[in-house]
Parts: structure tokens; sequence; C-alpha cells
């Protein structure tokens, strides 16, 4: 149990979590740039230029030129028009949705989880009166239906047909 | 059974429970600080940057400035937020339960419980007199309407079709 | 056959129940007060702070002091909010509880019982008439339905579909 | 066949049921008091003050004090008020069901009874001209119904699919 | 053939059923007292103090004397109640039924059993007629229809699943 | 072929069926007077007093006086009451059925037969317009229906559940 | 083929199904008077006496003269009503039956088959376009709508019931 | 090739059918008169008086001479009035059904055959439409459907019943 | 590929079909005219005089002249009646199907085929929209459906029937 | 990658498609002028006279001549219109049909795939929710249901009927 | 990392990715413009004349020129327009789906993912109060109604058909 002297922040000095292993603490903020994506979460937005464009015979292929012209601009105006997105609007998101999730988890565990749990304990007061309600009147009356299948025969017949069912003809 | 002298609250002494092993004595409130959801009870409240957002292409990367302040922004913003509304609202809300939680249980005890279980009681007569209903009235009528299934013949042919059903063609 | 003599209650001298090996004498009101739910019927009753508040990763750990004050808090809330409604109103509880079980045992034996009893005695001779109707009038209109059934005949093929229903094509 | 002095009663000598082997004498009125529920009918009447009332965990725990006098409160007006409340209606509810029974025995022997033997014979003609009716005009139409089921044809692949419905896609 | 000459009736000289082995001659009137019910017919009439009342538990007992009392009146309350109101209506009940049994006799052998018969008869030719109908015009139709389950198709595959169903996701 | 000449009857002098091995000639009048029910047709009528009167327990024992006065009450009673009744209308009762069978014969011989065997004929025709129109508008409508079941297939999995249902959790 | 010549009618001179071995005679007109039901056609109206009446008890015997009379009566009524009945009408209906058969003969043979042989052959037509239609538009439809058994999956599980169902508990 | 040439005709000089081995001349006319069914198609209309009259039992026989002359009676009537009716109607019926069947013949050859043949080829244009819209559009939703029955999943118990269904009780 | 010059025709000189082998020549306009149904495509035209006419039995036998003359009668009219009616309308009738036939297939050859391709292309665009928007939301909501049968739990008994099933009774 | 350069057309000098080994230059227009159906797209539309027209019996043959003379009148009508109505209408078909396959094409590649494939991405989104909002709400609910399943207790009774169901006769 | 600095844009100096080594350069624009189509995604596009136009038999073959003709006209009609309208509009659109497809990215990356993720964890809480009240009043109902099938019993005879169900003849 570790107490977090005001070490980097150098106004408050707080205790959090005990120890400082799993700490967040600001400095390592480096997170992985080349592999963006661990988790495949996003595979479904992952296309390129063949993905989309495809001329399947030399009947109907385009000029060379106007095939490749299109495949540099359909390239570039995806690349830089996402960067430019992002650098507009990429902070602004992560801070909005920081306080969210936030929140999120106060609300979620100092009042919703507790609240289901007395939720329950009240329910097993009411599954008592229920169980015996049902079981005592329900229950028996399915049963006496359940005696329509208690007669069930089946007479099994390999190979043959009905021999004699002239009675009918 | 021991009787828990006035030790540490000063003012009340009194019996509680007999020998006082299992007994709350308020001096043990040392809680595990580090590992605060032993049973995995929360689980799904745990969400990491990488969890929520992810560039699956480098032609969808976003400049590398721009990711790395994201994911800083979005750390700290959540952290801190998370501590000062847990500052505000955590003792109040701990309070609020405890209180809850003790009034619910003395009325279902007290209260529920021995209703339940006269309810029970109460219920054996009736269900003298609905089964005897039931087993005089309903299942002759369904084990009558049974013998419908009474008569159930299967003709099985292996490998062949019908030859002779030149009456309908 | 032992009459229980006016040893203890001082005033009444009755016989009950014979030899009083079982009879409940008023001396032996000690009841086990370490285990006090043998057959651990109010078992969803037993919740502690951990299984209703749980912070699942490092980065919504609230300040160790809101932690540990939260536990004290509800802890001691829980325990002394519980004895005192107990010690209000528990005895008048088992005081009511015990007059409307014995009225209601009273009540049951002596009345309910039997009736339910005459009841069935009673449904005896209807059950005759009702059997008779039903036996004579819907049991052989369902058996003759059952015929519907009479001729299922089935073809079985393996290995092959049809060759030739080239008719509907 | 043994007639039945005016030995106890005095006043009427009468011969009942030959010889008086099983007769009920007037003398032998002393019924087991010990174990008086011989057939575990009333069973579910048997409580405790352990089956009612729990407690199931330390924090939940009330003060010794008042748990053991809910105890002893709870048992003894539960005994006191049952002996009381039969003190004053047993005998009278004993009287009023041996005069219903023996009607009711009375009733069902000499009257019920032969009605719905004289009902069933009378059944017999009506059964003769309704089962006539049924075999003719109800069993043939159901068993040309039934022809319904008559070409049932079914071909088992085992271990593929079809490999040329290509006329749908 | 023997014909039953005036010996105990006086005024009449009748034959009735050739030899008199089995007939009914008015002197053996001697019926079994002891054992009144050799076909157990009623047996559900079959009630004793014990399976009506009874107390589980020695904390709902109620004194001796009462539980004693008890047995004693409903015992000797339902026997004479029985005795005293069969004396008044148990012969004039016999009688009716006499007269009752014998007429429903008279009218079922020489009315009903024949006009059953000839309903019989009359029927077949209906019958005919109505075979015919169903033979020529329901039955072709049903077989028609029967062609519904004439290429049920089953593929059985063992062990696996759909590999390639992709083009629905 | 022997003609019957007027040999008991006196003034007609006819042949019926030929040789008169089996012709009634009206002397052979002896019917059997014991066993008056050879083929236990009307067995539902049998009954005796032990089979609907019956005291099954000491307790609801009437005096013996009565039950034996009871039992030969209703013998005679039932006895005289059907053979005065069959005195009366026995006689005229055969007559009259005599007479309705014999009509009743003659009809269903001369009419009702041949004019089902002709509707049978006239039947033929219609049978032929029947089938061909079933044949060729109704049974292909069915069978094209029937290709709903043409692709019929099961996967059978043995003794695993489902792995990777989490796209729906 | 043989020239039926004049020989018994005296005034026409015909040619009848070529050779006279199977064609009628008029003189062979004997026909068996014995066993005049040789296929037991008409077996449902062979009834006697003891199947019509029966008296099953001795308790329920009528007067041994009223049985002999009633049987007396019943027999010669019965065959004494029929062979005045069939005296009168028997000759008159065998002629119109003769020629009612006759010309449904006629009328069956020269039209009613030929019609329907033509009605065939007319049919063929319709089936044709009718058989392209369906299997162009009804059959694709419902080979479409049996996809929804394509997917019919099933786990078997030997000998355990579900574990962990507890999500829904 | 042969050509038939004027031989028995007298005037027309026509080839028919090259090769005159199956061809119709006029001159083989004689049809077989023996055996005037050979096809057993009219089986239905062979009725003999034994199949159409029937005294079952000696009881219920007319006198001799009335059933010899109701055979008699019969048996000519019949025979001569189908020979009246058919010298009548035969040789017309004969001529208009020649006519009809050469119509029918010329005009199902030469109209309707060509027509459904035109009739199947325009239908398999739309054919390709129509499969083209129900593969597109109707298979994909029943196939979505069929998801219904995906986790059908069964526990087969051998031998055992359900232990600890005690909570519904 | 051969040129088909002017060598029959005399006026045009044109190439059809390359080398001329399958080339249909007019001068080879020999069709084979004895057996003039190769493919049995109109068998169920073919019908003589015993297929339609029958006398079964020699009772229904008509006059052998009357049968003789029918025949011939029928046989003659119907050939002479069919070669009229074929020298009337076979030629034209030939010459419009020829048009008919030639206008059809050119219309399905150079118009229908082509627009069903194009109209498959297009419809593959939309069945990606519609198999998208099954995939998401008709599809689960049936998986979520199909649930219903996840605890489907059978219990076999081989052999015995159920012992206890008194509480109904 | 080779550029195509003006070789041929004279005017312009384009790439396409780099190497043009698969690219359709003008000259070689030859295609096989024997074989025009290599993949039978079109078989049903080849019949021949004798798969339209058959006299399929002697008796219904028309005249030598006739025959004859309708097949070379239908052979060669249907050849010289299908030639007369290409040759005005084949060429400008090619033309549209040419054009339209081409734009067809383009807006295909260039418009209704990248729609499609975009809108598969948007529907991943909507896709979460959906799946979320159905496991959470629509799954437990079926399970639930599901258990009306779960008792299910079959009985197998084999070689044998129920013996005693005498209660319901 | 790698920071990519100002090489080919010459004013922007930016760190996209870490090491530039899956990073687009502008400079490999090279595309394959043989094979245009390697995941075959538009094979559906890919038609011939010979796919489109096709003369089954030579008795509708069209004259040679016009086949022939044909030909040219399609296949240079299809090749010439599509480049032509490629030309005019492929790279518009390849300019327009790229900024389309960038937006979609960083709409769906930084707004709908994280959206989704905080609307499951929202549900956990509902999914809670929702399973208590299915198992506490939804189950337990269908539970009882599932005792329907508690008493399925199954008469399995092989072989043989009912002997005496001549109750209902």
């Amino acid at each position: 149990m570790a107490s977090m002297a005001a070490s980097d922040s150098g106004n408050i000095n707080l205790n959090v979590g005990g120890e400082a292993v799993k700490g967040p603490d600001p400095s390592e903020t480096t997170i992985d740039i080349i592999d963006r994506d661990p988790a495949n979460m996003n595979a479904h937005l992952k296309v390129s230029f063949e993905e989309i464009f495809a001329e399947p015979h030399p009947t109907i292929f385009s000029f060379d030129g106007v095939w490749t012209t299109s495949y540099t601009v359909f390239r570039n105006t995806k690349i830089w028009c996402y960067r430019i997105s992002t650098l507009l609007c990429a902070v602004p998101a992560a801070f909005v949705w920081g306080i969210y999730f936030a929140l999120l988890a106060c609300c979620s565990i100092w009042c919703c989880r507790p609240c289901t749990r007395a939720f329950e304990m009240e329910l097993q007061c009411f599954k008592g009166f229920y169980a015996a309600i049902i079981g005592t009147f329900v229950r028996p009356c399915y049963e006496a239906m359940g005696f329509l299948f208690y007669n069930f025969r089946i007479f099994l017949h390999n190979g043959g047909g009905p021999k004699d069912n002239s009675a009918c003809s």
C-alpha cells in the first residue's frame, strides 16, 4: 500500500490503488503507432482500390490511362481527406468520450449495481408466493390436460400396405 | 457465548452472536485496495483506449501526433473525472445503501418470510379441493379425447415407391 | 401418559401429549445464537461490501481514502441500523406470528381437513355419473376421429432422389 | 352372529354386525395421545421458530437478548394460544362432524350408489344407437380423410447436400 | 323343467325357470351380516377419527382431556346417528329400488334391445349409399392432396455445421 | 326339393325351402327355459342386493334387523314386480316385434339392396370424370406445393453445444 | 358362332353371343331353393328369438308360460308375415328391377363410357398448359420457401442436462 | 409404300399409310362376338339374380313358387329389355361416336399439340425473369427465417425422471 | 464453310450454316409415312372399338347382328371422317404454324434472351443491398427466437408407466 | 505493358489492358458459323415437324399426299420466314444490345459496387446496437419460454396395450 | 518510429504510422493493368456474344452474312461505348468515392464505435433487472405449462393391427 506522493502533479498528494505498479502515470503515453488495431476491431473499414473497382474482361477495359489515373486519385483523396478530418475532430472526441466513460462507470458502480442487488432480494419474497400459486393451481391443470397423450398407441407395419381396406372403396 | 463489552464504542455493552469471532469489530476496516473487484463483477466496465478507438489500415491512419495526443487526452480525462466524481458521491452513497440493505433485511426476515410460510399452509387446503375437482371432471375428459390417437397405424415401406396408384392419374 | 403437574406455571395442572419428553417446557428457551440460519433459508440476504461495490480497473480507481471510508461507512451503517430496527420490532412480531400460526393450525386441523375429506366423498357420486357419460358419448366420437391416422403409409428411400418427376417441369 | 345385549348403554338391546369383534364398544375410547398424526396427514403444519425466522450473517445479527426473547415469546404464544382455542371448539366440532359423516354415509349408501347403477344400465341402450351412428357415418368419413397421408414418401440422403439446385439461383 | 308348486306362498302355483336350483325361494333371506361390503364398493366411505383429525407436533397439541373427549364424542355421534337414520329410511328405500330395477329390466329387455337391433339393420342400407359416395368423391380428393408429401427429401449431415452460408452474412 | 304337404296347418299346402329339415315346424316351440341368455347379451342387467347396497365399516353398520329386512324386501319386490309386468306385456311385445322384423326383412331384401347395387353402378360413370379432373388439376398443384420440403437439410451434432454463438450475446 | 333357331320362343330366330353355351335358355329356371344367400350378402338380417330377447338372471325371470308363449308368438308371426308380404310384392319387384338394370346397362355401355373416354382425351390438352404454368410459376416459389428448413441444426446431448443456464435464474 | 388401289370401295384410289398391312380394309369387320369385354372394362355391370336378391335364413324364406317365379321374371325381363333397347339405339350411337372421335383426333393433332408446344417455349422467357426475382428476393428471406431452428438443442435422458424439480411444487 | 450456290431455288445464292450437310435442301421432303408417331407423343388418341364399347356378360349381350353392324359403322365413320377433315385443314395449319414458330424463334433469340441476361446483371446490385439488410436485421431476430428450443429436454422411460401420479387422482 | 499504336483504327493511339494478347482486334471477327449454340442455351427452340405433328394409329392416318405436303409446307415456311425476319432485324438488335451492355457494365462497376460496399460498412454500426438489444431483451424472453419443453417425459411401451384403463369405460 | 520528412509533398512534414514501410507514397501508383479483377468480384458482368445470342438448329439459322455482321457490330459497339463512357466519368467517380470512404471511416472510428461500446455497458444494468423479472415470473409459468407433456405414454406395436376394436363398428 503505497501512498502516491506529490511527485508529478505537484499539488495533490493522494493514495490510489495502493502500490503504483498498475497506476496510470501520465508519462507513459506512448501507444503503438504502427499496429493501431490489435484486436481487428474495425477490420470491416479496411478497403483498397482493388476491392471496390474491378473490370472483369478485356471487352470492358477502360483505357490504361483512365484506369491508372483513377487509382491514383482515389488513393490520395482518401488518405488526405481522412488525415485532415481527424486533425480537426480526433482530440475533442477523445476528450468528450473520456468524460462520458468516467461518469458512466461512476454511475454504474455506485448506483446501478447495488440497486440491481436489492431488487433481486425483494423479488425472492414475491417468488415464494408466486411459486406456491403456480404449483397449486396451474400445474395440476396442465398435468390433467397431459392425459390427452396417455393412450398414444402406434401400430408399426414393416413392408406391406393395408390388404383389406375395401370397406371404403 | 461472549458478551461484547464496551471496548471500542464506549457506551453500549451488548452481546451479539455469541462468540465474537465473526462479528464485525470496527477496527478491521482495511479492505483490499489493490484488487478491488475480486469476483469480476463489473468486468464489463473495464475499457482501455485500444478497445474503443482503432485505425485498421495505413490508408486510414491519422497523423502520429493526433493519434498520440488523443490517447493522452482520453486516458487522463477519464481517470481524473472518475476520481473527482467519486470524491463527491461515494461516501453518501455507501451511507444510504447501508441503511437500505439493513431495513430490507429486517423487513424480509421478520415479515415476508413468515408470511410466505403461512400462505403456503393455507394453500394446502385449497389444493385438496382443487385436486379433487380436477381429478374428477377434467382428467377423464382429456383421457377420452386421448383416444383420438388410439389407432395410429403406420405402414413403413423401405426402398420402393407406390406401384399402382394409377387410380388417380 | 404423564400428567404435567403444576411445576413451573404454578396455576394450571394439565396433561398434554402423555409423556413430556418432547413437550415444550418453558425452561429450555436457549436457542443457538451463533448459527442463526441452520437451513440456509435466508442465504440470499447475505451480502458484503465486496459483493455490491467493485472497481474493475486502475483507470477507474477512486482515491484510497474514499474507498476505505466508503467501506467503513457502509459496514457500520448496515450493522447498527439493523440492530436498532430489530430492537424495536422483533419481539412484537414474534408475538403476533405466534398467535397467527396457532389459530391457523387450529382452523386447519378442526375445520379444513374434515371438510376436504367430506368433499372427496361427495365427488365420488358425481364421478360415477360423469365417467359413464364420458365413456358413452365422448370416447367413441374421438375413437372414430382417430381413424384419420389409420392409413398412414410411409415410403422410405435411402440415398437417392426422385428420378423421373419430369411431369411437373 | 352375536346379539349385543344391553351391557353398557343400558336401554337398547340390539344386534349389530353379528359378532362384536370389530364393533365399537364405547369403553375402548383410549386413543394414542403421544403420536397424534400417525399418517403424517398434517405434516405441513409442523413449523418451529428456526423454520420461520433466520438471520443468515453476523452483519445482520440482532442483539442476543432480542433474539432469545423473540424465541421464547413466539414459542409460548403459539402453544398456549392453540391450547385455549381447542379447549373451546374441539369437542363441538367433533360432534358436528360426527353427525355430518353419518348422514353422508347413509345418503351415499342408500341413495346415490343405486342411482348411479341404474343410470349406467339406462346408458347401455343409448350406447347401442350412438355407436351404430358413429360407426356408419363418422368413421368412414375420417378414414377417407386419412388417405391424405397415403403417399408420404421420404428420400433420405446421408452426408451430402444438394448438388445442383442451381435452377433457383 | 320343474314346476314350482304352492309351497311357501300358498296361493300361486307357477313354473319359473325350470328347475328351482337357482330360483330365489323367500326362505333363504339370510345375508352375510358381518362382511357387508364384499366387493369393497363403498371403500371411500370408511373413515375413522385418525384419518380426519391429526395434530402433527407437540407445540400444537391440545390438552389430553380435550383430545380424548373429542375422540369419544365423534365416534359415538357417528355410530348412533347412522343407526337411527337407517332405522327410519332403509326398508322404504329397498322397496322403492326393488320396483325401479324390476321395471327397468322389463323395459330394457322387451323394448330397448329389439329396437337397437332393428335400428342397426336399417343403418346397413344407408351405409351402402354413404360408403359409395365417400369412396367416389371424398377419397380421391384427399389422395390428390396427399401428393403434397410426395417429394419430402431430407439431407442428413452428421457432425458438422454449414461451412459456407456466407451468402447471407 | 321337398314339397311340404298339408300336414299340420291343415289348409295350406306349400313348398318352402325345399327339404324341410331346417324349416320351422310350429311343434318345436320348446326353448331353453333355464339359461335364458346364452349370449350374455343383457349381462349388464344382472344385479343383486350386494352389488347395490354396501356398508363398508362397523362404524357405519345399521342394526342387524334393518339390514336383513332390507335384503328381503328388495329381493322379493324386484322378483314379483318383474313377473307381473311381463305377464301383462311380454306376449303383445313379441307379436309386434315379429311383424316389424318380417316387414323390415322384406323391404330390405326386395327394395334397398337392389337400389344400393344400382346406385354403385351409376357412380362408376361419375367416378371416371371426377378422377380425371382431380388427376389433371388438383394433383399437380399439390405436387408443386410439395417442393416446399425439397431442401430439408438437417445437421446433427452429437454431444456438444454451439461453441461460438457469441454474435448474439 | 351358333345361330339360335326358333326353338322355344317360336317366333324370333336370332343369333346372340355366338355359341349358346352360356346363353340363358328360359328352360333352366331352377335356382337353388335351399341355400338362398350363397354370398352371405344379407347376413345382418338373420335374427332369431334368442338374439333379441334375453333374461340374464333368475331374479328377473318371467313365468315359464309367458316365456314359452312369447317364443311361439314371435316365431310364427315373423314367418307368416314375411311369407304373405313376399307373396304380394316379390314378382312385381323382380319385374321392375329387371327393366331398370337392363336400361342402366344399355345407357352405361353406349353412352357414359365413350363420353368418359373422350373427356379424358380433351383433358390431355389442358394438362399440358396447366403443367407448364405450375412448373414455371408455382414450383420455384415453393422451392424458395423450402429454404426455411435449410439450416435445421440439432445438438443432441445424451445423459446430461444443461449445466450453466444460470443466466436466466 | 403401297398405294391402295380401288379394290373394294370402287371409286376412290388413295395411298394411306404406305403398306396396307395394318390399314383397315372394310372387309375384315368380324369382331369377337363371344368375349365382348376382353379388357374387363365394364365388369361392374355384370350382375346376376343371386347378387341382388338373397334370403339369409329359413325363417325369412318366401314360398318356393314365389322364389322361383321371381328368378324367371327378373332374368327374362332383363335379357329382352336390353336386347330391344340396343336394337334401337346401338348403331346410331356408334355412328355419332365415330364422327366425334375423328374430329377430336383431328383437332387435337393439328391444333392443340402445336399450341401447347409454342406455349412452353414462350414460358421459358418468363421463367428466366421469375427465377431471378425469386432467387434474389424470396430465397434469402426464408434462409434468414430458417435460423429459427439454428440452436435446436435436445438433452436426452434415458431411464430416469427429473429429480429435483421441487422449485415449482 | 461452303456457300450454297443457286442450285435448286434458282434465284437466291446464299451461304447458310457453312457446310450444307445438315442444311435442309428442299428436295429431301420424304417423311416416314408408316410410323407417323415415333415418339409416342399422341398415344392417348389411339382408341379402337373394343376400348370404348364392351358388353361384359351374356345376359346383357345385344343381338349378334347389332354388335357386328355397330363395329363396322364406328370403324368406317371414324376413318373417313378423319381423312376428309385433314384433307381440308392440314396444309393450311402447317403453313400457319411454320410462320408462327419462325417468328417465335426470332423474337426469343434476338430479344428475350439478351433481356433476361441484362436483367440478371441488374439484380446483382440489389442483391447486395438486400442481403446486407436481411443479414443485419432479420437473421439475429430469428436466431434469438430460436432459443425457444434451447432447453428441449426429454426423459425416456422404457417399459414402465408412471407409478405415483396419485397427486392428481 | 504494351501501348497499342495506331495500327488499324488510324486515328486513335491508345493503351488498353497492357499487352494486346486478349484484346479484341477488329480483324478477328470470324465466329463459328456451323455450331451456333455451343452452350445449348436455346435448346428449347429446336423443334422439327415430327415433334409437333403425330398421327398415332392407322385408323387416324390422313391421306399420304396430305401428310407429305404438310411436311414440306411447314419445313420451308419456317426456314424462310426466319431467314427473312433476321435479315431485317438482327444487325440493329446487335447494335442496340452492344450499347446497352456497355453502359450497364460502366454503371455497375463505377457506381453500384462502391455504393454496396459503403452501405455494408454503415450497417456494421447499426448491427452493434441491434445485436445488443436483441441479446438483452428478446433472447432471455424466449429462453424462459423454452422451459415449456423442460419436463418432456416419454414412457415407451413395446408390444402391449394398456391393460386397465377401465376407469373410463 | 520514423518521421516522414518533406520529401515529395514539399510543404508538410509529418509522421504517419511510424515507419513508412506500409505507408502509401504517391509514387507507387502502378496498379496491375492486365488482371483488373483479381478477386473475381464483377464476374457476373463478363458476357460475350456467344453467351447472349444462339441459333440452336439449322432450320433456324440466319444467313451467314447476317450472323457474321451481327457479331462484329455487337463486339465493337460494346468495347468503344464502354471506353468512351469511362473516359468521361471514371476519374470524377474515383474522386468522389475517395472523399466518401474517408469521411465514413472517420465517423465510424471516432463516433459510432465508442457509442456502441457505451450502449452495451448501459444495457448491462437493465439486463440485471430484466433477467430477474423473467426468471421469477415468466419461467415458473412455462415450467408449469410444461407439465402438459409429463405423461406422454406411447405403446408401440410391431407387425400387427388392432384385433378387437369391434366396439365402434
